[in-house]
């Protein structure tokens, strides 16, 4: 592979080839972002604008998708950079009053770059069943453990004190279902907080459909998902790579505006 | 933001940068109406060539769209004027005889602009179900209050004392679920309804899935939805502007052939 | 309007503005029938290649959708002519050998010109299901009456006794819910059958939900349904019309290569 | 025809005319694979870049999909070769690890030129809940006999031994479901392995919908399904080649790149 992946020492003796051409372009961090906004808008994060990814930069100011935009239409010259008091620092567009649930999380949590939080289709359906959703399938067990079912918020995102009770809530967890709100999920860097997001929405709708035809046998023994969680920390060999390359043959227009990209494409 | 939003003064402080591009060039009201249609239409408003949106003027006259075309493929040149009679004053197509039951509801209720009827899909559900959805999460609880369950609508919108039937039904509300016969929203204004439009079937979506599976824990304290329903009021921030910037973007034909608009696009 | 539409002495009244542009263009009947297909298809008439329409001609021949392609990709070029025992007469392709079925039927009913047979997504379950689905709403109720509910199949649609026994049991109705394989559609001309055929889906599919959320309210009083049903028989204004433009504007091709026709695509 | 299609004594009866135009193009082994899973990924074979697909060529060699690439993305240059240890010998991409369980199903079953593995949608959900769906239509009924439903999988697709135990599960049957994660399914070539899959899956979505409603009459009497088995063996007539036609239609990418090819596409 010509494009950096995260490092995986299966990888190298699994994968020696290079491919036939890189797996992806080199991406500057406000293009990754753009690209994981749409990969997450098609697989279910579509509730119209809701929703914000944080992205830690190690200078400690953090990208965000604009308030304003909708995830399938944002471009790497749309995302912004706020401070840590959540101050747009750069950037044209503003920032959602509900970024303080997301510092209050990277405020504990410096072993996570990124903080996402949105209102996916099946994820909502069981942040109001009041039920996490059982594990039916090895896809759906890839993420080792449930989510947190966080059942005391109280209706805003934007007040200081409950996003710190939401960070508290969240403690060292990967992810937590928002009662009657949606979805939460975290990660050290883009590539496992997708395969987290996307994994959470797939065990939400399989377990849906399980459930409602009435004899599920979720699976119990945790030996069987050893393997399929090796993904989690490890990484899932190319599943990411593939899913951002499918948003660029859809809508180049994804990569467009970044002046520090190398794919120098115009503004819309 | 260079196009004009609705007056909230809560933006001024929370969104005050101007953004990277305009959130909509200035629209027409027929271009306005004409998004409005197709943006419905995508979330499930979409029974063929069913359903009408009537908007008032300040001169006492109403645009519709036409009885002819789906709502998917009207632009602004198609939409036509109605004196309060529902006579043709204006364009070139015809207009339904379902028109009766949006003029009497504009009669009774001057504090609004817009009036609609669909059999919105997951709508049409509930209006089969004799009951109303319940409120299962923050975005559904955006508009406060239950619809009208009118469960006395005898086959048709045609006759004159149907549609004042149903317009008394409607009274004050926001919104109506009528029974075996879709929905009926109502707004100050092209935004609000919209948001209360694409709520309804949220709502009414969220809801068959949550009790299909059998352990719905809706939302019962008002407190909850304090916040979220502001929005009902001042708007929710730039969902509107970004719904209709999606309608543009897959096809700008919808603009065209309105000659009073700024973007004067040749009629297809 | 500039095209033909069906007569109906309501619409001249209703409906006397000419439209800002023609509702379709003037269409052979192979242009007829291919759009036809791809509307069908689009709505859920999609099992594949199953799945044929035949429509009778005067001169006692029939025009049908070729063995061999699929509804979404049938163009005017592509449809062929059979005699009155289903020999191929006109045209490239072959004749289905379910062909016997439709001739059968159009043999007792000299009041049809199309007769159609596929496995809509929503009719298939209720076929499986041993029941007519009630009249959830206004829509459905469009076509007065129940399907037959026809159980006696046995396998095949070849052999010429079972095709004349399907013929037996359809009897002079119109529709028919064939057991655990499928639809059967009647009607006097393309718009009825339309109408017909979406109308038997859409009843197909809400009765699906209704039930499964566990309260359904049928209509039950034929009153209700007086206005609605009269679309049947004179046609419901403008519908089919603006299926079939949705068909052309999507893809053009589907005209193509009518020799008859006044657009005389290149075949493809 | 004029693209060669599988021998079928009755086609040459019933289908004697030669088309308008050539069904397929000629097409090249890696052609067809890129094809076939581009057409399953569209009926739900689409767990992201999950799922192989193995072809035994006639010199004991295996063509797959590589590790890297989603179904609908792949092309027939980015097809690979293995050799029957399961080490890549020509392309420039990288195998699964997951091969060996092809591997260990090809030793055992020479009659088999193709070897399926995916969580398809529909698939996932009744390998889940512990039961074979039973046949609730014709199209459903057209391979016979009901998968093997196999639940002793421990986790992983690596290992050798567990490959094998898969492999002795199968015996001589066509498909199975694996408990907990997706479906398998073989055949004679890819025609009918396409059959055989998309039949699974239509399988599978239509008796959940017809048991989610609760009143399912299925087909037992084998005699009803005797004309529709047919398929299985000889070939449902013209299938395959539409499904893979849309896909070029879709796309032509697919077919690009093969150096053995007479369509000599230029590699994207």
């Amino acid at each position: 592979m010509k494009a950096p992946i995260r490092s995986n020492p299966m990888l190298e003796k699994l994968a020696p080839r290079p491919g036939r051409f890189a797996l992806l372009p080199e991406l500057t961090a406000r293009q990754e972002l753009a690209l994981f906004c749409r990969a997450l808008h098609r697989e279910g994060y579509d509730d119209h604008i809701a929703g914000h990814i944080t992205v830690a930069e190690p200078d400690g100011t953090f990208l965000i998708n604009p308030w304003e935009l909708a995830w399938d239409e944002v471009t790497a010259a749309d995302i912004i950079r706020v401070d840590g008091d959540g101050i747009v620092i750069e950037g044209q567009w503003n920032v959602t009053p509900a970024v303080g649930l997301h510092l209050a999380v990277h405020k504990k949590r410096h072993d996570l770059k990124v903080v996402l939080h949105n209102h996916s289709r099946w994820g909502l359906v069981w942040s109001a069943s009041g039920r996490v959703p059982p594990v039916y399938d090895q896809t759906s067990g890839q993420v080792e453990g449930d989510p947190v079912f966080y059942d005391e918020y109280a209706g805003s995102v934007d007040g200081a004190s409950e996003a710190e009770a939401a960070a508290e809530a969240l403690g060292q967890e990967k992810w937590a279902l928002l009662k009657n709100h949606g979805v939460f999920v975290v990660g050290k860097d883009i590539r496992q907080a997708h395969l987290r997001a996307i994994t959470l929405e797939h065990r939400c709708r399989l377990a849906w459909h399980v459930e409602t035809l009435g004899e599920g046998q979720p699976i119990t023994d945790p030996e069987t998902l050893r393997v399929a969680q090796m993904s989690d920390d490890l990484g899932f060999p190319f599943l990411w790579e593939a899913m951002a390359r499918k948003e660029i043959r859809l809508d180049p227009r994804v990569l467009q505006g970044d002046p520090t990209s190398a794919i120098k494409g115009k503004a819309k």
